[in-house]
């Protein structure tokens, strides 16, 4: 298999979760420019996804899947002994509710039109007024909890990941001490840490010539 | 079990679900006044949903599944005859990927901004802009094909759903004659034209004192 991405957006969470498998789980990390819609070897990104959109997940069997709820649950039912899902109905159900919410109104309606650097400044106002009430939700979910689900799971992985572009954006996550302290306990994690780690060393290295909100890490 | 709706929603896909079982399927339908937050008998909607989102499905075994994704799975999977969701590992994949993509990429990347009367016309063309790529990857999807995905499932209640809002917003689906050719064989099926109607009946109740854009219908 090989997993198209680009440093620190949203195709970390697979990333992520291909760590708590094992070492990359053999699976082959393909970086994609997704500005100019090239890979790294030069190859246009466009014949793997046509909207240029990571992840993409091109699998053994042939074809690509492409959006990270997708993703993320193909490499938990991949690797059942990694117990990145829950496997009882209800709380499958739990899974699906919070991928959506976090591609949803996390990512989609609050995070997508702030980090747009080409998103007039109304657009940007328009989603960090949908912020508050978002975030309040996740923060209420996590009082209490170690996790979203009632153990670890891909969805921790995608929450952790959009979370952390808070940091470049005028949203401040000290308002919710619930948030703070959950993401300090995610960031602690091996798989977690790793990954960040890696992927905040490859964004650097490609903007080490134009700097970028993200310095602000 | 009773689902939270509103008339022409996202909340009409779990509906075209239930339809697709049954008569409701024994499901008490309760309808959200969106903007009141309140229930037709008065409630308060916070308490089922604090976020005001519909669709919310209150299970009887307790708690609130919201989210449709997760809704539209949950219906699939508790009634397995009526056959509303692929049960193949890759089929499951596929139902994710588009599950995952009609709610981020279609509902609120493009339309949700479109179609809220509040939203500065800045940011409804932002999202207007995004439109032409992603209803062509849908085009290129359904070329050739009754369904998303191999045999009707949720994915095309969702579907469905939410290219209706096309007739009320500047998009014109005539430029994919594709999705025109769907959505006319998506309105001939039983259980879509059904709730289509009902809800449609509805919505107008509802505005019947104040003409909104849904009167171009």
């Amino acid at each position: 298999m090989k997993l198209y991405f680009s440093p620190l957006a949203c195709s970390m969470a697979p990333r992520i979760a291909l760590y708590e498998v094992g070492d990359r789980a053999g699976v082959e990390l393909v970086r994609v420019d997704t500005k100019a819609l090239k890979t790294e070897s030069g190859d246009d990104y466009r014949v793997v996804h046509p909207l240029g959109l990571v992840p993409a997940l091109a699998l053994d069997e042939g074809g690509v899947l492409s959006e990270n709820a997708a993703i993320l649950q193909y490499i938990a039912d991949r690797y059942p002994e990694a117990e990145l899902a829950p496997k009882d109905p209800l709380g499958s159900s739990h899974l699906h509710q919070w991928l959506s919410f976090i591609g949803t109104e996390l990512h989609k309606v609050v995070f997508l039109p702030i980090l747009d650097k080409h998103a007039p400044d109304v657009v940007k106002a328009y989603s960090f007024e949908k912020a508050p009430e978002r975030l309040s939700w996740v923060a209420n979910r996590i009082r209490d909890r170690s996790f979203v689900l009632d153990r670890f799971s891909v969805v921790d992985a995608y929450l952790f990941t959009v979370l952390n572009w808070a940091a470049v954006t005028p949203i401040d996550l000290q308002r919710w001490p619930e948030i703070v302290v959950y993401m300090k306990r995610m960031h602690a994690r091996p798989s977690m840490a790793r990954a960040f780690a890696e992927e905040r060393a490859l964004y650097f290295d490609e903007t080490v010539c134009s700097p970028s909100p993200f310095l602000r890490w």
